[in-house]
């Protein structure tokens, strides 16, 4: 059901050609469910170069400290050109293309999965998206459905870089139930892996382990040091203000009105600007760096999802539990970890047995699979 | 009366000679009414060298996405070497270049005119601002006056690349009436031109149209599908938080008390800092980019005022009218258009024909021209 | 006592080999009193890349306006290759890099002394930073100590860039007096110059003076025109919000719970986070531009203490007094300045000879010397 496109060698993900074109030019109020159809594909607008000023401004936003990120010294002892820039930068700036096509009348954004980092993106590298629709499923109460689709980045080569699908629940632009019309095509949910399998992650050939990353990580404890099962509580806590996740969401060129405007989101339920999901990630993954430390980069998100909403104020904590681990060769190994994070809760507090967040200060659930160096 | 200097071959405008001396050093406290003389120049101070970290942090503080200013890839379609900066990126810097000398003791901003974009500038150009006082009006009260001037941006080669005239109301040193004074010449205010005549818009020679362009900024109407009259009501808001527009103004190193002093406006009528009118500006053109995504750049501010200050949690949203059209050739054409800046007011709500934003509402009314690409 | 290392030929500065290895893995909660030895050395993690964003977000984030550090036309003009970085940006990461290690249980950064900047910095340079603990003294609490290290700041060549010694009070892990332990060996705190003299100071050998350097900096005042004993109040006053002073101090990657933790600080007295101290310097060495516009860089931070602590909302000012004076060459001349910084309180006001800043409005004392144009 795929339709017409060239598949990407290697990955064996399908692109788009260049002239992929989208059913209609987009209405100024954005898509609503009715609009979209199985099969359809999207070439999003405004590619982004990615430059040194947003790898400083994640930085300063998020407070990443990764140096494979942000020392090029460490990245070319690992065997890379330059600092590749951060995984989540470019998961962030590539998801912001896909919102005015996909989730600008979004309710939710129900989950993630199958997204795999396939090769390293560095600064002065285009980046474009474009997505598919590879499922569509009408809500019971008629007002609202599950859009859900595959998304990819590629960069100036028309080389992907990241993939992944994602599922979001879309507003009807009428109450009636769209079943009855004779363009609208039903569709189950697709079916994801629960996981990435170690055979599909894409570490970087020509990588080699650095002798001085420890010292430059500041981490003692490599990819052998960790057990399944183990949970780490990071210390640090980070509150978010208004500005920080503006200027972040802005940064990534996304444009959903639940995250910048106010006087409409007085009107909501929650009475404030909401932030941006991606932004919860990104400062989850930085606080995760005391513990984490040689975890040298993302290769995978298996799953995910934003269990609550989080509001300029919060302070957001996370911990990691490890899942699985898998030898990639004799130096590097990869790392399933479950990413949690909350607001306003402490997960050392978990420490007392009887101590659980609440079903609002647990924010967000990510499975996502680490590359780390072995020792 | 303008006294020496060279003039810059293709724009006609006068270039203060790099020796340009200031009549005095600039008192610590700034310039006052009574100290400017017509036909006084300045060359200010603080040159600056456009980065990428620059253009990065424009984005992030105002949500701009016009391919040409962060796609190399779209900018070399159209003929480009790489990224021209934001023309409000480059009007806001040099625009603050000229604070310290001519409105540091401004108590308001009055209107612009005549001010056009003549060459493309980008990162790496180190840019510097002059200004030569074209007119001096004294207020009836006694105590204040309006100064008129013409400033140039130029390049480090000293091509002008940006000019512009405004006017500004400057307080008194002392509320006694200058013109008793023997050193004080009265003169009128200088005669603008309504708006900037097609044969003097700086169109870049070497622009040839992009094939893919349409698909690039996500829009589908162009030059030719506009119309005469036509309103656009943008749909997106943005609310403004302090941090934002005081990041904003200091990067542009603009200096004006009002902006950044809170325990000295707490004493003013506003009681709290004013949101720069730049950065205004800014956010109206990067809202304004739903509807006019074929916008490529701006070719000239014909007028524009700021008719009511803006503050920290106001949501700014805009709308933009079609006053008028002329082709450049058979790949481009100019439109003038009236941008309409709001505060805490959406423009749609005016479809109810009585809706009209009220006068602390309404705070921005800029007369520009846009250069977009016919079809 | 000092143990191995290599000298850095020329400053004399040891330089600890790059194996240098912690005496145990750091804590996930960080050091505290009893962990530090006299003569341990430190390897600081996540060395850093300076950028061009990191550049513009200084300039955002603090209003800096020094042409030698924004204007490569002026940095070329007086011999340098490029804008070489702030010196308070590179004093910010660099001092960034050590908080994990030495303050991250800090109750109080208490002084600074020794501080010399080495040699310019430029973008794409790699930062690391090693700190040795020079002194250690148990307070007669028994629950807190004050631990006295030099540090120092190197670059890609491992040629060290900066160098500065700071003392600070650390929380014991418990209440115990460690003096009671057979391996904590007593000493007193180490002596420090009162000032860097003349012959100590780091001018690069390479400069020339500019001849439009007043054109361009804005000021007509050089080292000539100043004299030992005058005090300048600078005008302007910033206020800082929360975004940010955590903004900033995410950019320098300092991890100090007490900037970003507001629900930990909740719960301290001060019921709110503290900004960062390093970011009241800079904000203060910004606004003193106005009246020392002339001042190229710093050669040297003689001493230094953040009086009081300051919080979001807070508006700062600024002045110096001109405490020495020495000539270097015949073109250029280094001027030992004090600069105070204060909250809520204008300095100017101290024109009234009894006003004075209350203990509270008083935040910062900086003993610094300043490189400075001739005439």
């Amino acid at each position: 059901h795929l339709g017409a496109g060239r598949y990407d060698p290697g990955t064996g993900i399908r692109v788009n050609a260049a002239s992929a074109v989208n059913i209609k030019p987009r209405p100024i109020d954005g898509y609503f469910f009715e609009d979209y159809r199985q099969g359809q594909r999207f070439a999003h607008a405004t590619p982004r170069t990615i430059s040194a000023g947003d790898v400083a401004l994640y930085i300063a936003l998020t407070g990443a400290r990764q140096p494979l990120h942000c020392a090029s010294t460490v990245a070319q002892s690992l065997g890379y050109a330059n600092c590749p820039i951060d995984d989540l930068l470019l998961f962030n700036i590539a998801f912001g293309k896909t919102v005015p096509d996909i989730s600008y009348n979004a309710v939710a954004n129900l989950g993630y999965a199958d997204c795999r980092f396939l090769r390293p993106v560095y600064i002065d590298d285009t980046i474009r998206a474009e997505t598919e629709i590879i499922g569509l499923k009408e809500n019971s109460n008629g007002k609202t459905g599950v859009v859900y689709v595959r998304s990819n980045a590629l960069n100036q080569r028309d080389e992907i870089v990241l993939t992944w699908a994602r599922w979001v629940m879309v507003t009807k632009r009428t109450g009636a139930p769209s079943m009855s019309t004779s363009t609208f095509t039903p569709s189950s949910a697709p079916e994801f892996p629960d996981f990435v399998e170690k055979e599909r992650l894409a570490m970087p050939a020509f990588l080699k382990p650095a002798a001085a990353l420890a010292r430059d990580t500041g981490g003692a404890r490599c990819w052998d040091d960790y057990q399944s099962g183990e949970v780490i509580y990071h210390p640090a806590g980070m509150t978010i203000d208004n500005s920080d996740h503006t200027l972040a969401t802005k940064l990534y060129q996304n444009t959903a009105r639940v995250h910048f405007d106010q006087l409409h989101m007085q009107d909501s339920r929650f009475q404030q600007r909401l932030i941006y999901g991606g932004h919860i990630i990104s400062v989850c993954r930085a606080l995760s760096y005391d513990g984490l430390e040689n975890a040298l980069s993302i290769l995978a998100i298996n799953s995910g999802s934003h269990t609550a909403p989080t509001f300029a104020g919060d302070t957001v904590y996370a911990s990691s539990t490890v899942i699985d681990k898998w030898m990639l060769n004799e130096n590097f190994g990869a790392m399933r970890m479950q990413l949690n994070g909350f607001r306003n809760w402490h997960p050392a507090a978990s420490a007392a047995p009887d101590a659980v967040p609440n079903a609002e200060q647990s924010v967000l659930t990510l499975d996502y699979t680490l590359l780390m160096l072995r020792h």
